[in-house]
């Protein structure tokens, strides 16, 4: 199997086609040509050709992808469900972005385990939300310390977001799924960051509002 | 003023330079290098000088960018406050990831206005989130009617998207900020959709902790 340079741009399309191939296999299919994956994802069969043509076996002409193996191979490259261990997660923040996160968002299906979660509000402390009750500030560096969390999803306001992450790097926590709009790249070294910013989404939908793309 | 293709990745990358412009602008910085638009974005000042060649006049050397200027370019090629309006916007379920949106998320900052929100629960009905009295489904055609909204926000589970979606479109309703997961555009034609998938950006960030990107 290859396993040469894949470019950013199609590791950036690849939790695409993993959604697909999660769909494909819920309805029972086993393989799918790049033709109608095309029609379903409306992207190119050339494109899809080009872009899977990292998992070289796969997608023998004719025969068409191997739905199963395919998801597989994106879940190893990704790193979902790494050493057949699923990731560890911690929610700081548990106002509405924090809840909606906790409650519609699965992080099972996507390799991850959501351990605990945690706000400064007082008022909140001992609230289950998800199943897990919301702890307190205080409570993180002995958690960490025990459970070793391998992601914080930051739900907290921009002015927060600082403090919370310089205590969360002296716990060894530096993996961020950022939706705290604050620039933790620009403000901290060694850390991995994946920042959600939802503007940025709703700016691309106004884009193609006023041009046809 | 250059207005030649821009490809799509510019596009896509747009969005960010406009957050860093507004918050330069409220810094009170009235230009800027690429070469600190670089230290502050970590992206390359030869990305950046790639990037804003669109702009030509606003980039030249030596100069900086006017930093105003560069994001009234970026508001008018995303259409943002387009023809001095601002895009009038619903929300479809009060859920949650609705609540979330309502609450923690500014329309207004993105040139847009919030002018209704929507959920078929009865409990809900009448309850005010962030100014907005909650309305049912039924009221759904009237108000789509007499407001015409410009962008319909979809935070409905997967399996009602559909028949929203349906009705939304009866309506005249046919640009969708989807959170729902449901795939608007391989089941309805002639509909401009942004497809909101937290868990891409999840992927992403896993494989960023596997592999340095």
């Amino acid at each position: 199997m290859k396993k040469d340079y894949i470019s950013p741009y199609v590791i950036k399309r690849l939790p695409r086609y993993y959604r697909f191939m999660c769909d494909l296999i819920e309805e029972g299919k086993v393989k799918i040509s790049s033709k109608e994956l095309s029609e379903r994802m409306k992207v190119t069969a050339s494109q899809i050709r080009q872009d899977l043509n990292h998992f070289g076996e796969f997608g023998n002409q004719g025969y068409g992808y191997n739905v199963k193996r395919l998801r597989k191979e994106i879940e190893d490259i990704l790193g979902i469900y790494k050493d057949g261990k699923r990731n560890s997660v911690i929610i700081i923040g548990a106002g509405n972005m924090g809840q909606a996160i906790c409650d519609d968002f699965s992080f099972e299906k996507r390799g991850c385990a959501l351990i605990g979660i945690f706000d400064k509000d007082p008022e909140l402390h001992g609230k289950t939300i998800a199943g897990h009750k919301v702890l307190s500030m205080e409570e993180l560096a002995d958690f960490c310390e025990g459970n070793k969390p391998d992601i914080a999803t930051l739900c907290v306001p921009k002015t927060s977001a600082k403090s919370v992450c310089e205590m969360l790097i002296a716990l060894d926590v530096t993996n961020f799924w950022n939706f705290s709009h604050f620039d933790i790249n620009v403000h901290f070294e060694n850390v991995n960051v994946e920042n959600v910013h939802l503007g940025d989404s709703l700016f691309t939908l106004l884009y193609s509002m006023n041009y046809e793309v």
